[in-house]
C-alpha cells in the first residue's frame, strides 16, 4: 500500500531534505520516526530535495508498506515525536500510480529578502539581507524574461548530473509584503540544482544595474552558467507548495 | 545634547524592554553598550515598554550627554558590540524640546497569526498559531469598532498605575500576506499595558463565535477587562513605527 505524506518544517537545522551518511536530513529524521511508528523500516521518496537550510511551508513524500495505517494514529503518533521543526500535516492512503516525485506537475518556491540601511533582526530570521539599494522595478520587470519553456543551464549549479536542463516556468513575480521586505514567488514544473537561488542571484545583479533587464533573455540563450549572477544564499528560500 | 536613536530588535531572549533587577532587557543592554562607546554612563528614554519577547521593527530612543559625538563613530562601534538581535539604525543629534515617549504622536504595531491544522514550524518563527476554524472575515469587521476615541480599559491590563484610559485609534485592519497567515496592523496614539494583545485575544473570541462582531461597542462600554477577550501570546507582536 502506498502512503503519501504533506510534511513541513523550518530546515534550518538540517542539512537538507535528501538523506545522507554522517549527516542530519529531513528524510532521515523522517523515516526513523515512521520507521519507529509503523514497526517497520520505512523508506520516503519525496517531491524533491531542498537544499541545506531551506524550509518548507508544503513538502510532499510517500512510501510504501505492506500493512494497512490507522492514518489518524499514525499522524498522532509521529507528531509526537517528530522534533518542533518537522510536523506531519496529513498522511492518507493513495493509488500506486501515485509517485511524489515523478507526478508533481508544478512547485511553488518563494524567497524572501529585505533592503535596508542597516539588518532588521526580526526579518533577517527569515529572510536575506541585501544591503544594497535595490532598484525593485527593474527586478520586477526582469521576472517576466523567466516566464516560459527554456533551457536553464545558465542558472544551474554545475556539479549535476542532470542533463536535460529545460523547464517551464508558469508564473514569477516579486511583491513587497512589507516596508522593505520582498517575496519572490516563481512557480514552475521543476526546478534544476541551485536555480531558484541562481535566479534570485541574478535578479540581485539585475537590481544593482549589473546585468541589464533587456539582456536577461541572452543570460537566458547563453547556456553558460558564468552568465547569471551568483548562487544566493539558501536562507529566505521556501518551497510553497508541490502540486499534482 | 540630546541624541535620538531608532534600534530595532528581536526580543525573543530579552525581559521586555524597560530595565528590570536581574533579567536582560533591550533597555539594559543598550545603555551598557553606549555607556561603553560613549566613555560615560548614558541612560536612555525609549517611546515606551515592549513587553517580554516582543520585537520591533522600529523603536526610538533618546538620551542625553555633556558633548558632542561622531554619531557615524558611535553608530558603527554599538552596532560591532552589541549583540545580533540588536542593531543601532541611526542616531542623530536633536532639539532638547524632543523626547521619545512624550512626543510620539501615533504607533503602530503589528500582530501575525495563523490558522492551520497543524503547526507550520515556519510561520511558527514569527507567528502565533491559533488551532482554530477561524471565521477571518467576521474578525475584520470587528477591527472597525476599535477605531476612533475611547476609555479602552477593558482592553487594559489589571495591574497598571495609569489613570487615563482613554486612547484613540487611527487604523485597524486584518489582512491575509499568505495562505493562512494574517497580519492585525493597528494605529494609535498611544497603547495602554497589553492592550494589542488583549484586542488581538478578543478578535479570536470574535472569529470562533464567543463574541458577536455586533457586541464589540458593548465590550469597550462596558469598561470591565472581563468583558473582553484573553491576553494573547506576545509571540507574535512587532512594534512596527513610531512616528512624531
Amino acid at each position: 500500500m502506498r502512503y503519501v505524506l504533506r510534511i513541513s518544517y523550518d530546515g534550518t537545522n538540517y542539512a537538507g531534505f535528501q538523506k545522507q551518511d554522517n549527516a542530519v536530513t529531513i528524510q532521515s529524521v523522517l523515516e526513523d520516526v515512521l520507521s519507529k511508528v509503523c514497526k517497520t523500516d520505512i523508506q520516503v521518496v519525496g517531491s524533491g530535495r531542498t537544499d541545506a537550510g531551506v524550509s518548507a511551508i508544503e513538502q510532499v513524500c510517500h512510501f510504501d508498506i505492506d500493512s494497512e495505517l490507522d492514518t489518524r494514529k499514525v499522524k498522532g503518533y509521529a507528531n509526537s515525536i517528530l522534533p518542533k521543526d518537522i510536523r506531519l500535516m496529513e498522511i492518507s492512503l493513495i493509488s500506486e500510480d501515485f509517485h511524489a516525485r515523478f507526478s508533481a506537475k508544478q512547485k511553488t518556491y518563494e524567497y524572501y529578502f529585505y533592503t535596508n540601511s542597516e539588518v532588521i533582526p526580526v526579518y533577517d530570521n527569515f529572510a536575506t539581507y541585501i544591503g544594497y539599494n535595490l532598484d525593485i522595478s527593474k527586478m520586477q520587470s526582469a521576472c517576466k524574461f523567466f516566464v516560459g519553456e527554456y533551457d536553464f543551464t545558465s542558472f544551474c549549479a554545475s556539479n549535476t548530473s542532470v542533463v536535460d536542463k529545460v523547464r517551464t516556468i508558469y508564473n514569477m513575480d516579486i511583491v513587497e509584503v512589507n516596508d522593505g521586505l520582498y517575496k519572490l514567488s516563481i512557480t514552475g514544473n521543476g526546478f534544476l540544482y541551485n536555480m531558484v537561488r541562481i535566479i534570485m542571484g541574478t535578479l540581485v545583479d539585475v537590481g544593482l544595474g549589473k546585468i541589464l533587464v533587456e539582456n536577461i533573455s541572452n543570460v537566458i540563450e547563453s547556456k553558460d552558467r558564468t552568465q547569471a549572477g551568483k548562487t544566493i544564499s539558501a536562507h529566505g528560500l521556501y518551497l510553497k507548495k508541490v502540486i499534482y
